[in-house]
């Protein structure tokens, strides 16, 4: 991927807080990060994730994540953590993640996050609301994969 | 994997600061969880993790995370989080991760970290500690698998 | 206050993911150590804080917190957060903390903590329930104050 | 104090992994809320917090911090921090804060943090740095107060 594979990037800077001893943010840091740019995403494409669950008894789980730390960050550094959906199954969202300096062209972080859709009553995966792919599809245009079959 | 593949755990209970609004663990303190598994094995092998960038100039450095959620964690469970060397390289440690609730056999996360080696002043990978493969060789066994060329 | 004026602790050992820059404990984290100790003083007296909630439409909610930093806590220590009830209100509860290093009498910090009980569908203050008080009176002795007046 | 008393604040926006099962900030985070606005405070006079340990030996420690929180908040919210000096000491500086909902008038939060210079080498307390200080007194004029006895 490269970074103009991203039409959506959420801007942070890193806090005293989120660094370790290293003098770099601490590696768990990161999942904050995809989370939090995951959200932000969400909400540019108009989808309420608090909402959700209140109106139709589904909500999503993290299934999966992985991260790539390529090069560390220090405090008071300026980051984009930019985030597509990469692929949309039958309950499932994948989403790819990438982590720049602002204004820099290095790749910092790649990363994965997993998401299920699943009905808060059984605990079993249910299919993707289809107003939010259809939202992610006129977004991400080709860029987005899709399986139906499987999660 | 199976659980007695591993020889060792920590065992931890889940804090209220822990757990988001869905009421289960939020997915970056898995990070965290397996982070502090690793110290504490690297403490049972009889490895200061602090004191050794300070005689050796070098530290370790996170490069890959992996977490798979298979099932939620809630406020104030007893979870044991599985930790082993599953492969040394070169430079590199790669750690194999399980969680399970406290005498369970439900596996509820399994996970991976990679640390990589490297000199503080250049920044570039160095060898592993002779005396640290040796000390997880007599731990894992024949569990351990081994790659020199490679990171 | 002196260490043997309390009757519980609760034992934890610092890890990385707690220690900032400066090699220390940050700061933010001993809000969580003071919130985990209160959590597992109540599992002591008998009193589920998940269940209440459920049961009663009542919850207890933070409204003051005090840190004192007395000495840098640092990675590897294992401390003792010391926790007891000062003073039971009308509708609060007032915890008086310390911590100690494992084994030390070297008061590393103190602090205190006030909840305040309220109905979830009001969001106004609720009386105790005059069985936790009682359990409290009995654990605490002559240690725990009362005010029925104000909260 | 009113809002009007602060010359500076730091908005941020309430991030999922920040709140906690009722659905609301969960406490410690607020002190990162706190320490946050501070080092942006200093950023914006021009005081490098991390350049001044390596230059002057000195830095500063968290050895007070207070929280009374008025009303919660929740996700998604966007929230000010608004952070100013209220008193400067021989080695201490004491941040008085409140946290206000973005163009809200509702005081959501208030607090206090007290740093004190230290001497990295000897861990004695220090004189504040006289330029900081000055730099303080043009930002704050008469609402800093100070104090030379005392720390």
């Amino acid at each position: 991927m490269a970074k103009s594979d991203f039409g959506f990037h959420h801007r942070r800077r890193i806090e005293y807080a989120e660094i370790d001893a290293q003098g770099v943010v601490f590696n768990s840091h990161y999942l904050t990060f995809f989370d939090t740019a995951i959200y932000e995403y969400l909400r540019e494409l108009g989808f309420d994730a608090m909402v959700y669950p209140e109106e139709t008894g589904h909500d999503f789980h993290t299934v999966r994540a992985v991260v790539e730390f390529h090069r560390p960050i220090r405090f008071g550094e300026e980051i984009d953590v930019h985030m597509r959906v990469a692929r949309t199954g039958r309950s499932s969202l994948s989403f790819a993640a990438e982590i720049y300096r602002r204004d820099g062209d290095d790749r910092l972080t790649s990363g994965e996050v997993v998401w299920v859709n699943a009905d808060q009553a059984t605990g079993r995966s249910a299919p993707l609301p289809p107003d939010l792919v259809e939202r992610i599809r006129r977004r991400e245009g080709d860029r987005v994969g899709s399986t139906e079959q499987g999660s």
